[in-house]
């Protein structure tokens, strides 16, 4: 066995064990999905507000922004755990399960790009916060080409 | 008019007039009722974690507890806005628009009982959280009495 291949099958197993043990905090699948569509609406809501003032939509109010922010990062970190085996459904492209390391590397960009993004909103520099929204942005719509029912 | 009828004038257009901007951010009532059902839903499924831990159901850790209470804490502060007029429905009373001076003295002593119960987490003195917890799960129960359907 080659080491990216040792690699590789270490990697699958610590996923598969960590989406294991997350998933038995769910009663039934439907518990996961349910929550991790309801992790995404509230954070797609404050993204959204902090989309609004990005466009020009909506006047900048630091404290409304970095608000929002914190929300998003503070969300960013638990949807993952209802993507479990056995909760196959909902909004979740079968690829979530058949290819769980891109999905979980996709996670963690989404995360890392939305911890930035609260940095920034927590500074109140709007230039930054508007170049870290378009990364993070970014994130999400890369991941829901790949994962996520059209 | 005696001055404690205009403060409850005052009070009352208070409420009204927020209740009526933070529902200007909700495209349908729907949305609105999705939105406060989400974030009760990732609330709950903190709290929760955190109800089996003070009930010696799971092991006390602490860095869990305390990001579980953080979530929460989080949380707390959001869904009020999505109680809007109009938004009537879901799992809320008609109460919650007739009695709106009660469920908002509600809402605010939530708020205040899971910021201290974060404190106690994010202090680690589990006697501390226990106490924190009863007395924030105490609020959901009272509100829930009054203004949820059964």
């Amino acid at each position: 066995m080659k080491l990216h291949h040792i690699l590789l099958a270490t990697t699958a197993t610590v996923v598969a064990l960590s989406a294991g043990s997350a998933f038995a905090q769910f009663q039934k699948p439907e518990d996961a999905i349910k929550y991790r569509q309801s992790v995404f609406t509230v954070l797609g809501n404050s993204f959204g507000k902090i989309a609004a003032v990005v466009k020009g939509e909506a006047p900048y109010n630091k404290d409304e922004v970095a608000k929002n922010a914190a929300v998003v990062a503070t969300l960013s970190s638990l949807p993952w755990q209802a993507f479990g085996s056995g909760t196959e459904g909902g909004k979740a492209q079968p690829e979530v399960w058949s290819d769980s390391a891109k999905f979980k590397s996709n996670a963690e960009k989404m995360q890392l790009a939305v911890a930035s993004l609260n940095t920034a909103a927590q500074s109140g520099d709007l230039d930054n916060i508007k170049k870290a929204f378009g990364a993070a942005g970014q994130t999400c719509k890369t991941c829901h080409d790949d994962f996520k029912k059209k």
